[in-house]
């Protein structure tokens, strides 16, 4: 990894900080739900919340084979049949975690700002790892609105 | 503002590139929402898009202001009373998308990693502006929910 004196943005390092904040926050978010609800109850037709909560597991799991590989081909997000069960979603969810702190920490500055054919498009890899973390931000606030519809509080943004 | 020749994760400008992506996307979604519901409409008693809308420009605003002025303080988010207009609040989205441009490409790298104490808790500059784009993102995927309620089609969240 290129070291480098000079003040950046961002580096690997609080890059990864700040996912895990977002990780954490998701993961009390698929707590708050009730167990009857999680992989049930929606809004208006939508995905529940488990299955956009396992949504993230997998662009997670590209992007960090991803990352690893080199190889950015659809194929990689290819969608298996996931158990209905929050057990099994956190222990994926706390597995992608611990793959995080050990992967995106070293991940090599030359290699995240040179632009890859994704399939969403043609961009580097710094973008593709935003657009996965904004997406999961984007579906964990409909995650909010469906727990506010079951009357439930979801937990603090700002708390992460 | 220090250049350097090493690669870096993420530069000012496409640091303003990405938020301004958002940003474009947030404003097709304050025009996805009905003239009678902008700012009327809401799931469970949660606020309406239109409200939220315009608490990103408070946020928004303050950033903008802080990162000019170096000044924290919780003042500069304080609320005043809103037109509940689309076309008044589009107009003050567009004005801040400018001043984003003329404003964000240009930041000292220096003072973005340097840790200040501002109304969240104690952060640099640079995750301040990511809490903001990420308070964004989540209250968009609020009003998507809100669009579903109402049977609309949202706008595509991968097209920036």
């Amino acid at each position: 990894m290129t070291q480098t004196e000079a003040p950046v943005l961002l580096t690997p390092e609080a890059l990864t900080r700040h996912w895990q904040g977002h990780r954490r926050l998701t993961r009390r978010t698929i707590e708050a739900f009730p167990d009857d609800q999680l992989f049930s109850f929606s809004v208006s037709g939508m995905r529940p919340f488990g299955t956009l909560a396992w949504e993230m597991v997998t662009t997670t799991t590209y992007l960090l084979n991803a990352l690893k590989s080199d190889s950015w081909g659809w194929e990689g997000l290819s969608r298996e049949p996931r158990p209905q069960e929050r057990a099994a979603l956190l222990s994926a969810w706390d597995d992608l975690s611990a793959r995080i702190d050990a992967e995106l920490p070293g991940v090599s500055l030359a290699f995240m700002s040179t632009e890859k054919d994704i399939p969403f498009g043609r961009q580097t890899p710094t973008s593709a790892t935003f657009y996965t973390i904004d997406n999961e931000i984007h579906h964990r606030g409909q995650g909010y609105v469906y727990l506010r519809a079951l009357g439930l509080e979801p937990p603090a943004f700002y708390e992460r």
